[in-house]
């Protein structure tokens, strides 16, 4: 996915320009049936109706308060049939995301909440091993009560030998399950099994393509860890040429009002020229620095990377030169204010110092533990509705 | 398993000579004890006490209506303890067994009967993966309420270095767990597995041997897409020298009456000829075409398959000749009678043309999901009886 | 772990002495939260307030009946917080836990106290596959209604390329789960992830160290096989240098009264003196003998084990000898006294021939299910307190 095609697809809300969408409206609704794959597309077009908790509900540009209205008729926007890409969220739709995921927070074992997904299945499709993504959707689903089916070596399903197409599993696999979580090494795969399947698809990363659910989660725990979103100062560390993360932060960052960005990385992987063009045209305030303790005292986030050797090849040098950069130590703290903090996508290296862990500051566990909030959250939109 | 094989022990049923019977109906019969393994293999023995929903249960030759009876004592005939092979099904038993897994398509996610596996545990053995198999297994044990044990790499179990037996390792794991679904490398490992395990073993392709789950759901998939296995007119497409499965649907079918087969395949993978002799043994009519349109006009399915590239070795050139010889396509399509349907085993590659997925006659992804229902009714009648 | 620090940690308890003690009694004792991750290091603190059965405790050195006592305060010596090693057990704990492991083999699919784990989550993080023991625990979780993530390619996590340490790891899983199950190829890493983690840890083997899970279920089964513990004979038999299944069972039957042991070893796989010196310091009779049909006559249990061919490298004419020269067989059953039981920590190879394990005296298929019962235990005590 490149800019250019983030660009364009900016204004394109999935409910909406998605083909499969008058089919997951159809007579279905009218029935309360959890799983049939000929039907479920339709549950997250009605899902409202078994909406039992009170919930703020913002619909279109302006909020609305709803409280458990059985009949309320969801706007064609909230509509949330599959998660593909990051820029398929508009600020209203991620606003919304974050209210379910707040209410996850609070859910316990044995309270009821955490049985609202039972009787669900969820297909976990690996076709590339990710444990971390992996036990964290899981994870997700089980705490609401659902269940999981999991395959690690999904490549067995259209090796070479046998040739089958990712449409075809997809075909499969949905007549097995509920939802689908997709890990796939090729860019687009997410969008492809979306386009075929007839129940919700959640891209947990396409090769060098998307990784939508991180995006969510770096968002969201700006806003629980700072308490807004418009005016914020963030900066951006280490490798932010080839990070996907960093990028779609950046994307989803120029949604709100008054951000400030700042790129702190060593030259060989700086940013872009799409990212910051897009800033710009969005009237997102941005400047490269390569003084860290500066930047690290104007931020409300430091959001350090990792520098990942792979990308270097035998360049191994400049890797080395690279990785010793910026690193997030005790002096970087002293510089930053009380109501900082500190985010990484994890897993990192030594661009952290290891007793940065012990500051309150460090919101980077807590940055993983909120990816479970805001996967629940997208598996209760996706199979039950707002 | 050679249908030398399959002929003598055509007349067997599993539930008579085993030698596990009369252990298995012991007094623990008298307990409701869903889950000890000194107790669980006497569960599919008398679980019809606990059977609570209406069934039409079949005894026998004849049909007996029975409403929850809760004294009831079934034939030995339908005693299921094991599924080790296609052959070891009589009409009666596979009219039974269709018969629960009719029912199971009506089954919800929050319906009581998804619970009725509630607190019993699979482990799913399998030696060699097989995900698409071991999916429909976990997703049929988890949609009934149960839960599963994974192992994909039960080889390291009893790997060279240890050395365990298959006994041994049966022994263990069914102290861990209900029902054993074992998927092997070597042709016989499931019925040894069932000679040792004292709970219900379900074989999932034991080498190449037998899988008699797909079978099963290939007959299924006749009898509820044209509503008839008597009279049915079959032609079998593509390669039928090496595919269990058309062996053992060939089999199957020979239990109906009037049924006609035609065989469609490129010379070097022509059926056998100890199918063919023992169809004719059963009166079974059945004839040799090079003609796909002429079959295909006169079939009520076109059963087709792939031809699998791993049995021609280096002989590639045959393998292309034959790969491209019997493709079914809109020309197919066009000559096929209304009601008759396109089925195939999966995985496909392009055996058949992309486009046929989109007509109604296309039968296999329903196909698959019946393998669902299948996987369902077996565990449900091996664990709680009919 | 030596024996060295086996003994230097020999009156340590880990409930008094680890550093998450504090931690693990604070204010949330006072919440009925089953499962937030900042609270749920209280939960084996004040578990005892949902304790519902009734249950013999054993308190400090003597034994105390309680039965459902809500505010019973457990003194600091039943803490429970992490099964590390098998050394960190007292007597009285043991006792304590085959308490509730007798309970657990009552405990049916469809009781209520099969749900007592009911919205708990346990994570499997295996760096190093190991089959039975994932199944063992993750058979024993379900069977409380609990809930499993699994992964056996925990190294993915921390890839030479990613480099996470196995504390970011603990960091990252315990935001997703309740209890972590650690399996390691680094002695001394579960100790590491217990030092790290807010929810307890158990051992499920970390490289040459402990096992402690394997060592409480063979003094389980010799007491549940024989009846008592003190007074007790049993003759170790096999590769006694490498294994440490018999190194940790003779270490915890040091702490019983009158006990004697006999070595009976190939003289490449001997005892070592530092467990010899150990027995001598508790008093514990123990004589070597190379007689196994006269040590088989007198002994109340004949422990055999594996010889380990990877132990011996390229000697393979030593491994060989050593193979062959103690077989439990027919002969050996004949010699032993009627209440006299074979066990094994399985897997086995021809150390102990196939007939044997008809007789009733084969102990080792009973002892891998006991392994079920000590892990129900060791979840139920460590997330629910006693």
């Amino acid at each position: 996915m490149t800019v250019a095609s983030m660009l364009s697809s900016n204004s394109m809300n999935v409910g909406v320009s998605n083909p499969k969408m008058s089919s997951k409206t159809s007579a279905c609704c009218l029935l309360n049936r959890p799983w049939p794959s000929s039907c479920s597309m339709s549950i997250s077009s009605c899902g409202q109706f078994g909406v039992s908790e009170k919930s703020k509900l913002l619909c279109g540009a302006g909020a609305l308060q709803v409280e458990s209205a059985p009949l309320f008729s969801v706007g064609q926007k909230f509509q949330l049939d599959d998660v593909i890409e990051a820029q398929q969220f508009d600020r209203e739709t991620l606003s919304a995301i974050f209210e379910v995921a707040r209410s996850m927070e609070n859910i316990r074992g044995n309270s009821s909440g955490s049985q609202m997904l039972k009787g669900y299945l969820m297909a976990t499709l690996f076709y590339e091993p990710s444990t971390r993504t992996r036990l964290s959707f899981e994870s997700a689903m089980k705490r609401l009560g659902g269940d999981v089916l999991t395959t690690e070596n999904a490549r067995e399903f259209s090796s070479a030998a046998k040739g089958e197409t990712l449409e075809d599993t997809i075909r499969t696999v949905e007549g097995y399950s509920d939802i689908i979580v997709l890990r796939h090494f090729e860019s687009g795969a997410a969008r492809r099994a979306a386009a075929t399947a007839n129940i919700p698809v959640i891209n947990a990363g396409d090769g060098p393509g998307q990784h939508p659910s991180q995006a969510l989660l770096d968002v969201y725990t700006i806003e629980r860890e700072i308490g807004k979103l418009d005016g914020i100062k963030v900066g951006l560390v280490g490798d932010l040429a080839n990070g996907r993360t960093v990028r779609s932060l950046a994307y989803l960052l120029a949604k709100y009002r008054d951000v400030k960005l700042y790129f702190v990385s060593p030259n060989v992987v700086k940013m872009k020229d799409d990212i910051k063009e897009y800033l710009t045209s969005k009237g997102v305030e941005w400047e490269e620095s390569s003084d860290l303790m500066e930047v690290a005292s104007k931020c409300d986030v430091v959001y350090q990377t990792r520098i990942q050797k792979e990308r270097f090849g035998e360049k191994l040098n400049l890797y080395e030169e690279a990785r010793g950069k910026y690193i997030v130590n005790q002096d970087v703290l002293k510089v930053m204010q009380n109501h900082a903090v500190v985010m990484h996508p994890l897993p990192k290296l030594d661009e952290i110092e290891a007793d940065v862990d012990n500051d309150p500051r460090a919101a980077y566990f807590r940055q993983a533990k909120n990816g479970l909030y805001i996967r629940m959250a997208l598996l209760k939109v996706l199979l039950l509705g707002w």
